[in-house]
């Protein structure tokens, strides 16, 4: 078997779930001259219908027994919510050889459910791919929503090493940078860096609700809350399923939050700029980091 | 004397502060093609050089009674601890009937050093151009900056009608919207849709800090985090100025983060929904509101 950067290890890929993220693993899949077949898997037939329309996938099925017989690689592209039931389906009609991956952005839960339904969970590898945008459904989808974007892949101690070679190929061929960390490590970082940044935006928009100023809000404002116009359903799986970390970072933010409000509260001038100093100086050094060109 | 959109009843305007706001009002200005002559007040003659070099004003002093003698319109956009040493300045050397406007974030600390100061309050109109970005210094400056940006202006029951309609006619000569409000009522709203957004900004970088994911972090973060890049000294200058507006939409911000916090606690999938998609919903109808073409 081929293994260099440019050629995947499957030769049928069924994409089980053909939204905005699902859909957009079959255009880059294409946009990256993958020679194997792709189908696609949802529950609504108009999803799929969308899928095809935009070429995302060669072939389209609400039937998942259907689409995954004879495919090598299973991609799990549902909202959180949907895992368990879709893992349930997978261990009754996988094919013994086939390695299988997921976009889910809690990876505890994820691999939790992998291990209960799966034939084989050391052919099950973990991915969180760090990419979309606010729009939903395969009419969103973009070949190039991947590239330069970072991929988090959670492998455990007995993961098939082979399993691990063809996922890592696949995220590496749709111009992905890898990033291999555990699940639990995962679940903490995307909290601080993902999951609280969203629950911030909705919380400012929530603020301002309440104290007014929509008049004169500007492009601070904006970009600030830009991701509160993600899709709900999509969040609150999110928040659910990566609960503890997700309280943890809650609690890390609150203590932040009640530290600057002590330093305005006592006028300190000094330690505020300190705080902003900090914060402008971290942030700075990772857009530095050669980000600005590819985010 | 003219007051129709496109001139203003002004011959000469002195800018104090040549900075990022200072040097884009001389360029908006002249790109308005205003007639008349444009002088520039800074304390660093660096910064008089540079705002010359990029043509935002006909003359450069450090001189601040130099600039103001002649002047009929005089625009303070110094830091906000700048202004208090400006005011008392300007009161000994103001031309009688000159207008006077700032750009300053606060409203109420600058009117109160308005009326300490300057010899004719009247002629004194609050300004807050909601515009900027994270560079600072005359070479971050656009002639641009302001165009479909809003601004608020807070004149008070004893306000000079001709000294309002001079600064309301400068603001619309930049392509600014202009909204009047009340200084409290500004300061409560900059604090909800400005100021709280820029300090969490700066504190999510705080908790990234703490709980890791530099190296997964990706559009979300950038842009949830933007305003923290923005320049420490005049933040923090802001939260000092602002206070009391400020500690209230922190108390609100903190309620909105022991509610939602409640609600993953208690796994109400529903109750977390039902708020992400007010956000949403809110959001949505605010940049529906024609905005995303200005901003």
């Amino acid at each position: 078997m081929s293994s260099d950067n440019h050629s995947l290890d499957a030769r049928r890929v069924a994409i089980v779930g053909t939204g905005l993220l699902g859909a957009s693993v079959g255009l880059a899949l294409k946009a990256a001259n993958f020679p194997g077949r792709i189908v696609g898997v949802a529950r609504q037939q108009s999803t799929l219908d969308a899928a095809l329309a935009r070429h995302a996938v060669d072939e389209a099925t609400t039937d998942l027994m259907q689409a995954v017989a004879g495919s090598d690689l299973v991609i799990v592209a549902v909202p959180l919510g949907g895992f368990e039931a879709v893992f349930e389906q997978l261990g009754r009609c996988l094919e013994p050889e086939a390695v299988v991956t997921d976009v889910g952005s809690s990876k505890l839960a994820v691999m939790e459910a992998a291990r209960r339904h799966l034939p084989q969970p050391s052919r099950f590898v973990g991915s969180h791919p760090m990419a979309g945008n606010e729009q939903q459904g395969p009419d969103g989808a973009a070949a190039d929503l991947f590239q330069g974007k970072p991929c988090i892949v959670t492998p455990e101690a007995d993961t098939d090493p082979q399993a691990l070679a063809t996922v890592e190929q696949l995220w590496r061929m749709l111009g992905m940078k890898l990033v291999r960390t555990s699940a639990e490590e995962h679940d903490q970082q995307v909290a601080a860096i993902s999951h609280l940044p969203h629950a911030m935006a909705a919380l400012l928009v929530q603020v301002a609700a309440e104290l007014g100023g929509w008049d004169i809000a500007s492009t601070g404002f904006r970009d600030t809350t830009r991701v509160a116009s993600g899709n709900p359903p999509m969040w609150a799986d999110i928040l659910m399923a990566n609960r503890q970390p997700m309280l943890a970072a809650l609690r890390t933010c609150r203590d932040q939050l009640d530290r600057l409000t002590a330093m305005i509260e006592a006028g300190d001038r000094d330690a505020i700029l300190a705080l902003l100093e900090d914060s402008r100086r971290r942030r700075d050094a990772w857009l530095g980091d050669d980000r600005l060109s590819t985010l």
